[in-house]
């Protein structure tokens, strides 16, 4: 696990060539290319032609562009199963061409799949010609490839590649897609470890870094490095998790929709939506219709979907659409039956990943260093006054009745994880003044709320709360507010026919994922990021 | 499993009250509300007071709201755990007042939770008065109301309750949430089967149904019928069994932008949203980002979400919102073996429905009878070219590449039935001309391409494809269709840097629960459903 230090040396890697040689290489794909074109319109497939005497003929070459028009009855080996148990053996494996460096009359290249490689070898020989290893070297990065080889077990640990106990020699290699020749960002440097430090920066730009832009921009290839593949595999464990988790609590997966006819919570940060000859909103939340859903007696429903914030937050942490995972659950008699379910759920999220995605956190924390995440079972529960004495020890100032800044929020998380050694908690009992209208009051303290927030890293990743299930009160309370009642009049009707006490909360499940790998920025777990600047890809 | 034709006659139901009964019971129950407000500002529990001699006092009353006060040591009991075993224990449960009838000392009620329900009796007796007994009677239906009472075996089956077996013999009860007493629609009447002769209508209108406009404006209250409260079990069941099945086949679950630069398949049909300074639309499909996940190496992926159609179609199966359930994979040689997995697929859906919803199927068709949907494994597939000759033989003229109308797949829906005892099946070959651009060519019938739709009941349910993977080939393709290559450029890009070939599809989730259950609108399987008159609720 330590190819951190050592790939660059020992890799046989493209960025090694000279700017000649990849000029040539270029050049070498484009005819090749070319010819395969010509190939395509005979529907024949490709192998080097014109060579009388080479020995490799029909051996290696541009497969015709495949459309399904036979079955060969050929097995494809997957690469993470290649060890030195099949030593000798004869195997197919299709894979990217990561890397290849044509050295005299042989050429090393690397073979990927997803965040696995296996080092390759063609070297000319009775059956291989010097034809063969040429355009082995010719083909451009990136390209998808077919080959045939023998496993063979070597001596030194190869560190550069996921397989370190074998290598592939070549006998067949056919390019069954090509990538043009020119990137627009390099594989490996997209994936070097934050920890390796710009000064060493050589005169070939060895330890170039790809900036964010770039990477989006280029999303398509900044997704394959072994980083955004084990980040995009964590995330759908954390809904895999969450889904399992209530599943067995008897919760049902509810669809709610998101054209809404009106702008849920007083109209601001909404995006508007041209309907038909009307306009409608794009949803900010579930939360109407789960409430709506535990109204209509599924007791304990969840959601997964699309939520849309048209905040102008240019910041490592907000998009303007994210993927919420919400819950609602209605109650018998205290909130606290729902907090406890909570604490489980996300007991259940953390211990499942540790299980389920060792290799993949190991290979997010090889490109992005963090401290592994700390949690309690039960979970931690603080009150929102214990925070504040907890801020207040530590010299900070702030009234009864005021919100956590963000910052605070930040100082917070260290002090707990101080004196608790977890990264995860629960504070609850927020003031009733900074939650919104349908927060339930707490019985037993006026200013107080009968709601939470969650905490993961230092940063906010759940608000929730018991809600207001009687509509007079709920009307009540709407008026202290000052929200005009007619915006919010299905919201209250909704109570009309009969409620269970309920409360509820939902994440997004990129805060979740980045803040529980210690990512430091929203967009490296949103597989298309949205913001305020950027809507595409 | 016959309640639909005894139900009238042996419930005891609350519209069999008169029009004088049921103004009493709104009364009291108005009375009893504002006691409850009184109530509630000194925040203790409520009941009835002011009668001394009242036996029963402290037994009965209106709850103070739910505010999470204290949790009483009380185990609630679900409904449908109540059974002789437990005949003589003395038991809370908290559930809906389903119906209530006062018969001189005595009130019968049915208590219900979701598609469970069990009669209750409160009579006059040592421990009850008199004004207990008419408290009873004076809760509004629909109110949650929390009882104590013995269980107590019957002789005669309750064909009108889901618990047959017992009833409960009430000794106290809480209002918990009252409703309003009247009703917008009442949950007999929506859950009425459609069997029941409307020339059977008695003078008290015993047989009215419920138009679905009523029902959707009022859908927190048409959702607690047993029908839609199975038909959303059965739609969870759906996606779940979705999930498993292709997490069991290796793949990734992927989350897919819903708002998009610009309209993918030619601008027609996508919703305008405002963003920011500029504007976007919304997805009508993940299929660019499912396919672009293909070429960054995720292999197979599938993504569960809204998808948004701006079509002005008013039909029983169209939603301008509805639940999107795409995947997309990677195959070696052929597209079949994506064929394969998706027949295996609906297998595996249709096999867990019937054994996962045995209850929830037969709850539906007690309402909404149909035929048990039939399939087959392995899942039959067809080609094109075998339905346009069973069409023919059936006496219907059509041109080899013409499409399939609506109606001419009804027809083919049911000469497959008749001929091959199925209600699913794949239609693969469909003609060139009739599919999209990106849809790969038949490489052996230049007419014909690697497509395919599925259909359940004579109605398609997917439609998918081989998608062309090449960049070269794609522009030649959209040229031929006459698209604008500006508009699909990023799409055309993501194959540029080596792409496997793929093939996937997507269905809705609504349209197969529908047409699984045999329902006749698509409006019945969608929560809140969306169409070109309705954003609302």
């Amino acid at each position: 696990m330590d190819n951190k230090e050592n790939n660059e040396s020992t890799q046989p890697s493209g960025d090694k060539l000279s700017k000649n040689a990849l000029k040539k290489q270029q050049k070498a794909a484009e005819k090749a290319a070319k010819k395969s074109e010509r190939a395509e319109t005979r529907g024949e497939q490709k192998t080097a032609e014109n060579e009388e005497e080479d020995v490799s003929k029909g051996l290696y070459g541009l497969l015709a562009m495949i459309q399904s028009t036979e079955s060969p009855d050929r097995k494809l080996v997957a690469i993470k199963q290649l060890d030195k148990s099949i030593d000798g053996q004869t195997i197919w494996i299709r894979g990217r061409l990561h890397t290849s460096r044509a050295k005299g009359k042989q050429c090393f290249f690397v073979l990927r799949q997803q965040h696995y490689s296996v080092q390759c070898l063609t070297a000319v020989s009775e059956k291989v010609s010097k034809l063969m290893v040429k355009f082995v070297a010719s083909v451009s990065k990136e390209s998808i490839i077919d080959v045939e080889g023998v496993v063979r077990s070597v001596d030194n640990p190869i560190e550069s590649c996921s397989q370190r106990d074998v290598e592939l020699h070549v006998n067949q290699l056919f390019v069954v897609s090509s990538s043009e020749p020119r990137l627009p960002l390099q594989i490996e440097d997209a994936s070097r470890p934050e920890t390796e430090s710009d000064a060493t920066n050589d005169s070939e730009g060895l330890n170039i870094r790809v900036n964010q832009d770039t990477r989006l921009d280029n999303r398509v290839i900044d997704l394959r490095t072994p980083t955004s593949q084990a980040i995009f595999r964590i995330e759908a464990a954390v809904g895999k998790l969450f889904r399992d988790s209530l599943e067995k609590r008897g919760f049902v997966e509810i669809h709610t929709p998101k054209i809404i006819p009106a702008a849920s919570e007083g109209g601001s940060n909404v995006f508007e939506v041209s309907y038909f000859k009307g306009n409608a909103y794009l949803a900010q939340s579930p939360q109407l219709y789960k409430q709506m859903a535990i109204a209509a007696d599924f007791q304990r429903v969840y959601t997964v979907g699309a939520v849309f914030r048209a905040e102008n937050s240019n910041t490592h942490r907000h998009l303007t659409e994210f993927v919420g995972l919400d819950f609602e659950m209605a109650f018998n008699y205290h909130y606290h039956e729902v907090l406890d379910i909570i604490g489980e759920l996300f007991v259940d999220i953390f211990k499942g990943l540790e299980s389920r995605c060792t290799d993949e956190i190991a290979a997010v924390g090889r490109q992005y260093p963090a401290e592994p995440f700390k949690f309690l079972e039960p979970t931690l529960r603080l009150e929102f006054a214990d925070g504040v004495r907890m801020l207040r020890e530590a010299g900070i100032e702030m009234g009864d009745e005021d919100d956590l800044t963000t910052a605070n929020e930040k100082v917070l998380g260290k002090l707990v994880r101080e004196k608790y050694k977890t990264d995860f908690y629960i504070l609850d009992k927020f003031p009733l003044a900074v939650r919104p209208f349908y927060t339930m009051p707490d019985p037993s303290n006026a200013k107080n709320s009968n709601s939470y927030d969650l905490f993961m890293r230092g940063e906010e990743i759940m608000s929730g709360a018991q809600r207001i299930h009687e509509p007079q009160f709920l009307t009540e309370r709407a008026n202290h507010h000052g929200i005009d009642l007619q915006t919010i009049k299905s919201y209250i009707d909704s109570f009309r026919y009969g409620c269970p006490p309920h409360a509820g909360g939902g994440i997004g499940l990129e805060r979740v994922t980045m803040l529980y790998l210690g990512l430091d920025n929203i967009r490296k777990t949103s597989l298309f990021p949205r913001d305020p600047q950027r809507i595409t890809p």
